[in-house]
Order: structure tokens, then sequence, then C-alpha cells
């Protein structure tokens, strides 16, 4: 709920209280704005205010930082704070907090660290260090609420007023049996409406989504928001509760793997951003540009076997482009209807044949309107007639090319568990690139003297 | 949590029992399943079976149906209902899920159903209608848990005990005065762990991040996944509390507007799927070829521009693809960048010109690398020095011309207010392929003597 000018104030306003040493202010400013807001702030300062900000801050704020700052920034933070300062920290942050943070340290760091602290948290927080950073178990939480199944209502309440305060999601309560094997949820509002004597084990819901917590996070993403959860339980390969994930970590997965998507598609890692360095968006870019080389060169040697017809008519090289570009465009089209499709939906068979000859069937019609238009102007610019029927043909063509790889190519990625989003465009756009000057070219060749006689 | 053999067992059974008419049977389906994986199954019924289900179903099973399936869906179940029915159905359901539906029917039934609507609710439906379908107001619910500020908390836990049951998020409580006006929030937690003596007003937080029932629904999604809310209010000018929006429904806003993004921005319609008609999906994707062929003849005609150079050097027509298609897939990777920059955060003028700067020295490197790489291919192929030099510097003239028009065209489409995702690679590729053609050529002219003296 703050706009672009009033961060840019404030940031003044924080910078002041740097200069000055004002840690009264500085803690002002902060409680006046939301934590992430106040984040952003410090994530724009420069490197030698850093610590200054940490040490003007009191312990409750210094927290909240750390915890809304990013994986980068939360580093550049615990830079600026010992072993101890970095514990006394620890102990009013959630454990998932703590591990992401941990995971991200130098080893050497992570294990002084973990070594100060008390034998029962280490004992938690190496369990958890063990999970991929983008699994479910790396993801979950263990500040969830549980309940026997076997208490009854009353009790059940008098818990949550003691462990409530603690957890992360209290609408949803989990329920387990003595081995702590997750058998139900509760609705809180359930629990509230039961008469006190009543056992949890005869209100609960026994159907329970979950998940283990080798389940990659955007599977995860997906039963979150397919079922609207407002938390996924994580469970052991023997159904015991491990941990939860809330929706808002779904969220974040949710735009993370749309970044993802968009970005790799483009070929550009997920990591890049507006203030990555040279050296690293050298090191991030170069090597698609490098694998989009050699298909360019794929596509020009193929220009290259027809030099002689070109020759005869320079006409074509203007015109080639057209064909091939265009191909590229109608490729691009079907592919992403099939990405999305694929990233939602399972497609049958059935679903699949349809789908495929629809993709021909546009290809023709879509090819035919595109090399209508351009078969005109062709001829009517080069004074061309056959020049403008080959277009014609070519265009055709080329978009039948590009229905067929747009579609078959993200099937066949997914089939072969490679991710569609990523990989599919290369393949597709080489192939309207080589087939398209391929046909038009071609049969160039073969009206060589029509082309050349009108 | 199921899958797609699963899937499909249960559709097997589900149309046994159609054909049965067996209504004990499909309603035990539908109770041990989730009710939007049923949902899935109608879907994918043939239209016949459609009134048959809905005939089959008990009167929650078939709500929930409802309530479940999509948009298009839920049209084709109303329209087995008359309006009677239909009314017996709305009283079960959320205020804004009533709503959506209304909303996609025909201007005529929807009347009908309004007049047949208790005074009351007819109001407030009517006004929940006037919001555009895609702002705060058409996502938000009325089933909000709000207390007055001047109310103990005993009093305020006996509300919740009344009203809880009927509201769509119980964990956070909004607090309104008198007029209704929206004032503060308070935990539950906080509710349930304070003494029952104390007044709510001095237990509640008053900072409240809220939005107006105009708001786009990408801000809404913006602001919910900032501050990690479970629910955002909705309030009037004079912060009159209308509705919530929960997360749940920023979720299906956040997926949406991914695959709006990606799907726009390779020219298609965000409403097609694999299950578009072929003439629907003609009229979505050609008018966006025929733009995409206005930019092609500018490319083309840049290229018959350099005919007569062309015609004596005709290895010239197989390179300068390699080029134009380079400085493309340059040009998307910086645009990438900003587009999802743009989406998230936004960009100071400072930052701007730094990340300028490094677009272009980047563009100089990859295009030197890249150049190099091309430059000595062509000269070994070719066995002509000059054009490989060509090639050389033509190459990092285009990954420049890339750089500057792969950041440029984000930056002033987002000032203009227009979507960057949509619009940006058709203007990033027309200037690479154009200026790409133009540098490339133009040096092969301005050469012409080096490169037939070779």
């Amino acid at each position: 709920m703050i706009n672009t000018e009033e961060l840019e104030d404030r940031k003044e306003m924080v910078e002041a209280c740097i200069k000055d040493g004002d840690s009264k202010k500085l803690n002002e400013i902060f409680s006046d704005m939301e934590a992430i807001d106040f984040a952003q702030i410090v994530e724009a300062l420069e490197d030698e205010e850093i610590p200054k900000v940490m040490q003007l801050l009191n312990d409750e704020n210094r927290t909240a930082l750390m915890e809304e700052s990013s994986d980068e920034m939360r580093i550049r933070l615990a830079k600026t704070l010992d072993n101890h300062a970095l514990l006394d920290m620890f102990a009013d942050m959630q454990k998932d907090d703590i591990v992401d943070m941990l995971g991200d340290f130098p080893t050497g760091r992570r294990k002084e660290v973990l070594n100060l602290m008390k034998a029962d948290d280490r004992k938690i927080i190496t369990n958890l260090l063990q999970y991929p950073e983008e699994s479910a178990g790396g993801l979950m939480s263990t500040a969830y609420l549980a309940l026997n199944e076997n208490l009854t209502v009353s009790e059940g309440i008098h818990k949550i007023h003691e462990i409530g305060p603690k957890t992360e999601v209290i609408e949803i309560i989990y329920v387990t049996d003595r081995t702590h094997r997750l058998t139900g949820t509760v609705d809180l509002r359930d629990l509230l409406s039961s008469p006190g004597s009543k056992l949890i084990r005869d209100i609960m819901h026994d159907n329970v989504i979950y998940v283990t917590p080798e389940v990659d996070q955007e599977e995860v993403a997906k039963l979150v928001s397919r079922y609207d959860l407002q938390a996924i339980p994580v469970v052991s390969a023997k159904k015991q509760l491990l941990g939860i994930i809330t929706v808002d970590d779904v969220i974040d997965v949710i735009i993370q793997e749309h970044d993802e998507d968009m970005l790799q598609m483009a070929g550009v890692s997920s990591e890049e951003s507006l203030k990555t360095s040279l050296g690293q968006s050298i090191r991030f870019r170069l090597p698609w540009l490098l694998v989009n080389l050699a298909t360019a060169f794929l596509a020009s040697f193929t220009v290259k076997a027809f030099e002689s017809t070109i020759n005869k008519v320079v006409a074509l090289s203007a015109i080639m482009t057209i064909v091939s570009g265009m191909g590229g465009n109608a490729g691009t089209q079907t592919m992403s209807v099939l990405v999305r499709e694929l990233s939602h939906n399972k497609i049958t068979f059935a679903e699949a044949m349809k789908g495929f000859f629809k993709e021909i069937l546009l290809g023709i019609i879509n090819g035919a309107a595109n090399g209508l238009v351009t078969g005109v102007i062709v001829w009517l610019i080069y004074g061309n007639f056959y020049l403008g029927v080959i277009v014609f043909i070519a265009m055709i063509g080329n978009m039948i090319v590009a229905g067929v790889f747009g579609f078959l190519v993200p099937v066949v990625l997914d089939k072969i568990h490679a991710d569609p989003a990523v990989a599919s465009s290369i393949f597709v756009t080489t192939a309207t690139d080589v087939l398209g000057f391929f046909i038009f070219l071609g049969l160039a060749r073969l009206t060589l003297p029509l082309l050349l006689g009108a």
C-alpha cells in the first residue's frame, strides 16, 4: 500500500537516520510501514550502510527485516552479525525460514551456527536441511497445529489457546493418531460449534490431501490451487505428519515458476534480473545464443543449397524471409496453446489426435489467407504471377509444418519428461526456418522455367 | 489426489450410473472424491448425459458440482434446471459464485432469475453484478467476518460462534465502526488469547491493506502476494467494508494472468485451448498473423533494396538470415528480463540507465562472440575473408540493436500503460529483422569491391 514516491521519500529518511545514527527514528519509520516495504528500501542501500541499519534496528524489527528479505539480501544481512547475534535472531524466527537462510550460507558458517544451537533445535534444522529447496520438504514449516484424534472438543480448544499463537495456520487443524500419523483435519469452525464432550475423531474429515517431502514444488502448487487449500500437510512414507506448506509460500512458488517459464522460454536464466552483473548475464545468455547459432546455420545451409536458383531470381532472397518468419509465428502460436494445455491438464490420446488434425487444418486455412495476401502483393511488386503462386503454396506448406511441429514438439518433450515450456521454441522455429526455406526455394527451383519465362 | 487412470475409471463408473439411472451409486461416487475431480469428469461427458447427471445427483452434490465447474460448464449445467430449481441451488451458494454465474447468463434468463429472488438477495446480487469480472468488486465475496470495534472480546467470540460457519475466512476478522467503515483487523489467535472484557478496538491492528472495487485483479494479486495476506478487504470510497477477496481466488487470478501473458506474448487469445473450435481458433490467431505479415514485408523490403548487391554476391542471401535471426534471439532475452522486472518492481531512472548501458555492453560482447564464430565459419566455407569480417561487424551491430530495442520497447510500453508482455515481441523482432538486414547488407554494399576482389 505504498507507492514509488513514498518509497523514495522513506529511503531518504532511512539514509538520514543512518547518517545521524538515529536509532529511535529508524525504528519508528520501520514500525510505520510493512516489513517487506522496509526490506525493499534496505535492498537498495549501499553496502556500507547495511551494517549500520542492522545495528540501529531493535531486535524485533531486525528479525522482521531478515524474514522479509530476499535470499541474496539475507546473506548480506547475516554477514553483519556474529554467530551469537544470529542465534538470538533465530530464536524469534520460524524454523523453515531459518532453514532457508542456513541453506544459502557458506558451509563453514552453517556448521558453526548449527554447532552453537540447542541439541533439539539442531536436530529439527539438520533434518529440514536435507530436503532440496524446491521440494515439499524444503518448503514446509513445522509450525502447524495438530491434535490427537482421541481428545475431546473442549480439550482440543484448550490446546489451541495454548499453541495456536505459535502456528502459521489456525483455521485448519491436523488430526493425528497415537503414532503421529495423519488421520484427518478439523475445521476450526466445526470445532468451535461442536459439543465439548465430542471426540475430535468424530468431527474430523478423513479425506486429506497431502504430499510427501520429495514432491516437487510445482506439484505442490498444483494441488493447493486445484483443491483451494489454505495449507497442505507433508507426511512421511508412513504417513507421519512432518510439516505443512502454507498458501503464501505456494503463491511465491507459482510466481517463481511463472517467471522461470517465461524467462527460460526466451533462453534466459530465471535467476537473471536487472541487477545481474554483466559477467553473470554473459554466462546466462551466451550459451543459449550459441545453441541458436547452430540452428541458424542449419537454416543458412538450406538457403546456400539453392544459391544457383537465387542467382537466377534474386527476388527470392527478399521473399523467402517472409515464408520462414510467418511459419515461425504460426508455430509459436500452436506451441503456446499446447504448452499451456500440458501444464494444466493431462491430454488423452483421442483429444490429441483431434487437436493435431485441427492444427493441420488451421495451418492450411491460415496459410491460405496469409499466402493469398503475400502472393498478390508479390505478384504486384515483382510483376511475376508465378512467383506469387509459389509464395502462396509455400506459405500453406510452411504453416502446415508450423502446426505439425508446434503440436508434436511440446507433446513429445512432455512425454520424455523434459519441460515443454523451455525447449519447444528452438525446435519449432528451426523446423519452420529450415523447412520454410526448403519448400519455398525448392518450389522455385522446380518451376524455374516458369519463373524466368514470365 | 487422483491420477489420470483413476479419473478414467471413475468416468466409466459415472457413465454406467447414467445409463442405469442409478442415483444412489452416482452420489456415492461423488461423495468419495473431491468435487473438482468430479466436475472434471462431467466436463468430458456428452451433451445428452449432462441433464441426466444433474437429475441423479442429490441437492448437496448438485450444488457442489456447480460451484467447482468452469464458467462454460456452469452455463451448460444451468440450462438443465428450471428457474425454481436454480433458485433452490443458489440458496446454498456463496453470493460471489452466484454473481459469477449470472454474469455469464444470457440477459433474458438473468433478469428472470433476478426477478424471482427475494428482494434483499436481489439487491446484493444486482449490486455485485455491476463490477467488471476482472476487478476487485467482481472477485469479492460478501461472506466475511466483521465485528464492531466497540464489542468486547467475549461478545466478539460469541458472535463468531454464530456467524463463523457461514464465512469464508475465520482467521482474520475485520473490525468496523458504527458506520461500517473498516478500522482494523483482529487475528483470531489474539482474540482467543485476550481477556474477555477487553474491547476489540484495543487489540486490533489498524494498518489494514485494502482495495477499492474498481481495482484491477492483477493489482489485487500483487498486494496479496507481496503482503502474504489470507484475504484482502474491499472498501468503498468512504472506506465502508463491501467484501473480501480470499487467497484461493487470488491464486486463480495469478494462474490466469500467467496464462494470458504467455499466450498473448505468442499472439494467441487467452481463451484458446485444445478444445477451441477450428473457426474460433482462426478468429483468434489470424489477425495476429496478418499483423506479423506486415512487419515481415518491412523486413522483406529492406532486403529488396539491396537486390543488386545480393545479385553480385549471392552468398549474402544465405548469411543475412543468421544475422537477423540471432538479433531476434538476443532481443527476446533482453525483453524477457525487462518484462519480468516491470511486472514485479518499479524501476527507478538510475536503475534504468545502468541497465540500459549494461545491455549495450552485453550486445557488444555477445555480438563479438557470436560474430567471431560466424565470421570464421563463413570465411572457411565461402573462402572470403572480408565476408567473414562483415558478418562479425554486423552481428555486433544487430546485437546492440537487440539490446537497445529489447530494453526500450517494454519500458516505453509500460510507461504508456500498454502491457509489455503482449506487444513487446513484435516491435523488438521487427527492429532486429529490419536493422539486421540493413546493417549486414549495407556493409556489404559499402565494401563490395573488397568482397568481389577477394
